[in-house]
């Protein structure tokens, strides 16, 4: 299962009660904080996000709509004594801004810095179940998406099949991987006669903030989930290249293009009161679209 | 009149969906913000603060939770095309955080710093109708309250009273300061036969965080509005004592000792919710006692 919380989904200014870019990803039972606007983590404290379960956290870009909670957030999670190291992802400026805030802290947890590259791609972490990659974006300053994937999950043992009586226990690790068993006198048990195929891996794009940019296919193609900002509507689409920003049919375009299973989208302009002419342009273009509001988590299953 | 309008008046960890300290006055039509704890400028959108209208910022302290809104709010004013120049008092080590994150942001208003200094009083601000004052308190880190003063109010000219037409027009501004007129023949007009007392100024004390210290009563006494930090209830004034806090009784007693007309008492610790002891302990001992409460605005009239 994949589960997204849209903690904040406004752009640079706060307006309307919105709050800036904060979202919080779950995957494989690990909890991501993706961009870290003021205010995330008392948007964490109203929809029941603990903090002390966050172990890694990605920051796209230093605007401050969304990294400006980022010091609030560790100095509450220090003065709940948290222990557990936490990973920090983000653009290489803003160590030093991390290390200037922190210091008088007496931080009783370690925070393990990770810059990112100005690469194409660049893979930031991979463990047993998942991996992370991150990808420059075009934005006015260096900015960063990313990339979240689950790896292959493993096939199941069918229970029902009488003959795993032939097969060893010791045999049933492998036989998950994908393996075929090989009895002595030589006869073949096909896999798939005996397991059923796990679950498919999800995969979730957050694209930060950035132009409209077909390069972004090369990462993006066939994912489940994408996130991509819709700063303005399609009236101003010269504005939005002018900021370095994406309009709402330009998002719908790209996940068109890209044939993602759902499109979110969100870092609403502070100029916009209503929010549901965002969806139907977006719809036009790509039906499968959902507004990224504040408090709602959006579930993939396979 | 003197406004106090309470954005928030929680300690360290927001809670209970209490918000960090942060306070606005309205002192002879000034708006100022006193601390600017994280999510200050989103409390301004939701109590219909405008931003533009504040001329300065009163910071006392440099932990988080009085000041990780700051940036957040300077950034914020510079996207909505501020020109008026504000003005910042706080510790020094202030002006370098404001400025390394400051220095990207291609600032459009001129922010003039002003670094508190380790006396026992100094008048910052000394203009035609209000002053204000900053004085140390006792915390665990360099930390000061601040002593706003309305200057004496001009008496009125009191328009019923014959006399007046033996007196010209140029001498008024001298008859509302309080001169008597002395006719070319030598009478003299008394000044208050011809004029009515202006209001009374008022003043406001914010105490920011601190232990228990009577030596500021040195500038608190007789003050109309004093606020003091009220972090724990009395049984746990063992802890207060040890993180350089107060508890209710504490303030309530040193409103008393100072003879202040009201009392506001607020930085509770998250770990109460229910703060209605507070109120009942601080009340014990000085019954003109209120709780800061977020959204609400106290005001004093003569």
């Amino acid at each position: 299962m994949l589960g997204l919380t849209i903690l904040g989904s406004n752009s640079a200014i706060p307006a309307f009660n919105r709050h800036p870019t904060a979202q919080i990803l779950t995957l494989q039972d690990q909890l991501f904080l993706i961009d870290c606007g003021e205010g995330t983590q008392m948007q964490m404290n109203k929809y029941r996000i603990r903090k002390s379960r966050i172990s890694k956290i990605f920051i796209s870009h230093l605007h401050g709509d969304h990294y400006f909670g980022l010091i609030g957030l560790l100095t509450s999670m220090n003065l709940l004594g948290r222990k557990n190291p936490l990973h920090i992802y983000g653009p290489p400026d803003l160590e030093i801004i991390i290390k200037t805030q922190m210091e008088k802290e007496h931080t009783l947890f370690d925070i393990h810095f990770c810059a990112l590259q100005n690469s194409s791609i660049e893979k930031i972490v991979d463990d047993t179940s998942i991996e992370v990659c991150a990808f420059s974006t075009k934005h006015s300053v260096p900015c960063w998406g990313f990339l979240f994937k689950e790896k292959k999950i493993n096939r199941r043992i069918d229970n029902t099949q009488s003959s795993l009586q032939d097969i060893p226990l010791r045999f049933y690790k492998r036989l998950q991987e994908g393996e075929d068993y090989i009895k002595e006198d030589g006869t073949r048990i096909l896999n798939d006669s005996v397991t059923i195929a796990g679950p498919k891996p999800l995969s979730y794009a957050f694209c930060a903030d950035t132009l409209y940019d077909e390069t972004l296919l090369n990462h993006i193609t066939n994912i489940d989930l994408l996130y991509h900002e819709t700063t303005y509507l399609d009236s101003l689409k010269q504005k939005a290249t002018e900021r370095f920003h994406s309009t709402t049919k330009q998002a719908a375009t790209l996940a068109q293009k890209a044939n993602v299973k759902r499109l979110l989208i969100g870092h609403f302009s502070s100029q916009y009161e209503a929010l549901l002419p965002f969806l139907e342009e977006a719809t036009s273009v790509f039906s499968c679209t959902d507004l990224a509001l504040e408090g709602l988590t959006y579930r993939l299953h396979q």
